[in-house]
């Protein structure tokens, strides 16, 4: 298959239905880089502004509405030497009376050794002077165009996708869209060396990246918010406000998962989810929170044929 | 340590000060039994009402508001042969579009094999024929007395515990509870053969238990909300609604917890937090929702001291 | 109808299964005194400990589980002249970014002229200094005790009423509670001089009344939540986090009103509520929010026989 | 002031950067027409797609990102004889549990009597063919393009206004729109000839309209989140989920409101706000909710100068 490399030359604040950057087929792969969330590169200059300026959009030929665009990230390598982050957590995940407690907003930055793959502190604290966290990438914001002509900023997410901010979202993963304007319109960006859950000091470890992708097209497979797939598990993605409605979309597409891919109605998906179903919480900071409804692929191994 | 063996005569709906059925001292071991949720024992008779009938309370000596009552959660052996589990998932936990679809709540029996440690549905869907879970237990409705002479329904959780239903309150778990009244009044009941997150069927396994446990008093340790510990693992939970809040208070006292146990100021714990935190959703079902905020004990070793 | 005068010696923190402090009979009518929600009470004396210390419980004879307790609120006076408030607005109520800008919460005096009924703020800030509040007096916590041997803090409330602080509890309206326990156990208190929608400071303008209040038996009427009439309007409460749960309360037990008293089915009640119905918010500042379903009777008298 | 009459050729689903339909100034009056919320004309002519098509957008000549946008509600007329409502009430309007017990939806008709200003359902069940419902125009959905090149669905609202249905945007109205582009690009539609609090059916009762605006552009004046002026109130719009976000903007944006407006500092509005703010649902039924923070003239009048 095709493997392409592409230089983004602009980038964009929103997810919409834009100028096609590149076109691409069912089956390409791309390499391309991503700047950080700020708007710098890999050589440290800055190409554009926040929030999240994404590489793309990529127009995925054969791509119509209804279909879906299944986008596997292959690597992410980061490309520079620093990254950053913000403190202290979120005035939204601490109780409101916490929060006026809290010290002022401020940014700090972290070495990153691309040798080893970890990241360190620079100026830490001291208890924090041993802290060296291994590289985990993921790509905080990607998605596609929503529908009916709206764009959205790359501050928040839907169910095209867009700023989930979720660490599953990395190499090996397999992302899922549903396809609302034809070619899709892939968009992608944000990357961060390594994220807990929740984002909640509303960064991950901030940094540019060459990322590789590969992308197919499920024709006439129609979901209606985003899934993904790694080596152990599949997993449904809610973005919504409060992290309720999330978790309720999230659960809503998995049971349709299940009843669709294989053969579980909602009596006995209920029974399997119960006891085995995983909540991941993507993001808590964003305009839109994200949760993942996820299943270890075990227990869908275990199902009789 | 003393290792005292109590069989309950009478059991509870409430946490609350209610009068001690055993007291016992810091450091002793408790070998007892808990009844289902629906108040079935060990040999399949009803001993109480539902919801959740508590073994209990223990007084425990010592103990005095402003301490901290900590509970090894040393053994649960499930002590018959069967168990239930509830479906569909909750309408709460689907949107409330899809929430009007839902079939009729029916109640599933699953078979308990003791000696192989897994349980498989009876009358099983034939999808499901094969599906063995593994025994993963866990206490649903453990805590202690609340302040100011409240007394709290065990369908529900609070600051002093009470029904979280949280999968990681197993075997080899101690939890770390304020204790708000003298002698903490202890109570524990809701064993479940393994639970998913969320508990979203509003069950896990549901079952008896002869469940070991053993108390500590920590004397002028104060904490605010219920705490874990594992091998791996340390976590603070919060119960309420919606899961933000729940979140809020879970993240509100581990910021605590890392203040005063490792020295770690708002700013130092969020550069740790938000990179390496892990958040669990206990339940999402009850009237009080739980959300655990963890953190790898592996982080806090890499500390400098 | 017999009129009482109580004068209460204790109080209570809790609305719970308590020793009665004084018995009553349906349709009689009680005389009796509240004091403020720090216990202070009209001759400026320190009489109980916060939160919102209340007068009673008082047994009502015949009441018993399934019935509806109605208490008319005859009349408050209040019988001091000053009350106090709160300030600024709960972090709750605003951004949880402005949260972290809030100034350091203080309490403000108001000197209440009882001959004229208003009330003026005690060393206002020059822009208030004109500002006259009249007296709109309501009780902020009333209810009865909760089933199942619970006793629920007078912080917040539920089911069974307590801390609901919504202003048309107040003179001429009828409160309707669920009977839970044998007497319905009857408790009130904290009452504001007046208060504006949400309760966002905290409080109303707090002080201490003279109370007379009618109570009635509604023998085999069962409802679910706490209801109210006044001369222009019915409505239902619901009282739970968040907002959006206490309206789906207040919604659903407004449904079931108008399917038993005045005969809409669902379909019905729809046609009619979704043009007619209005929305108060009681309280966004309690442990539990409260939301009060509110139908003017005029499109009730319109109904069709 | 020039008073222009503008038939509009076509109709568009989103707020965002479009093609200008129509240029104005500052103070000019617009009459023109809106098609109800499925894209009917007075004369029952199908023009549009749902949901909610919108005449416009309006250039406003002068109007610059970081101005006000004010736009006056001169006259809401009806133009032609039916309108139509949805039913049951929404499911995330009642208990998740009562959610799964609603009939399915459906549509009904209502006779609008222009002469009268009446609105009666045809088929009416029993009980409600006697209700009558007075004309209390609104514009369910206008606003402004937002920032950043975004473009929203007319399905839901921000900070730009949109899809908000809040019955206080009626005739006399004056609203106010933070301007993100030049020229603001305002649309309006989705008129409905009366509305209870919340759209609880998803609706109110839909109809087309000849409107009557008239603009004025508030140089240098910014501000966050939709205002409004009517005779007697000044409210701010937050539009979000839950209803509880959607307050906490709607109080914050007051909050910034009286202190540029009025002089008043948090603690002082703090004091006035507490005892005399009144809160009203715009909707709970859209992607985003919307909550006003209201307060009555008549206390601002009240402040000393």
């Amino acid at each position: 298959m095709p493997r392409h490399l592409f230089e983004p030359s602009g980038f964009h604040n929103v997810l919409g239905s834009l100028e096609p950057a590149f076109t691409i087929a069912d089956g390409d792969t791309v390499v391309t880089t991503t700047i950080d969330a700020w708007g710098f590169d890999g050589a440290g200059v800055k190409r554009a502004e926040q929030p999240n300026p994404m590489t793309g959009p990529f127009f995925v030929s054969g791509a119509a509405p209804g279909d879906t665009l299944a986008v596997t990230i292959d690597r992410m390598t980061p490309n520079r030497d620093e990254g950053w982050t913000g403190a202290p957590v979120a005035p939204n995940v601490v109780t409101p009376m916490a929060a006026t407690e809290l010290p002022k907003r401020i940014h700090v930055r972290w070495k990153i050794e691309r040798n080893r793959g970890v990241a360190t502190l620079i100026d830490a604290p001291p208890a924090l002077k041993r802290l060296e966290l291994p590289l985990e990438p993921m790509l905080g914001c990607f998605g596609v165009a929503p529908e009916l002509g709206q764009a959205f900023s790359t501050a928040t997410s839907s169910a095209n996708g867009g700023n989930m901010d979720y660490r599953r979202f990395g190499p090996g993963t397999t992302a899922y869209f549903p396809v609302f304007v034809p070619g899709a319109l892939f968009f992608l960006g944000d990357g961060h060396f390594c994220q807990g859950d929740g984002e909640i000091v509303g960064t991950g470890i901030e940094t540019s990246f060459e990322v590789e992708f590969t992308v197919r097209v499920l024709k006439g497979k129609t979901i209606s918010w985003p899934r993904g797939e790694t080596a152990e598990d599949i997993f449904a993605v809610g973005n919504a406000r409060p992290l309720d409605e999330a978790l309720q979309i999230a659960t809503t597409e998995m049971l349709a998962w299940l009843a669709s891919d294989y053969g579980l109605d909602t009596m006995a998906a209920s029974h399997l989810l119960g006891q085995v179903v995983r909540y991941d919480i993507g993001n808590v900071f964003d305009p839109a929170y994200t949760v993942a409804c996820r299943v270890p692929k075990r227990w869908l191994a275990a199902l009789a044929g």
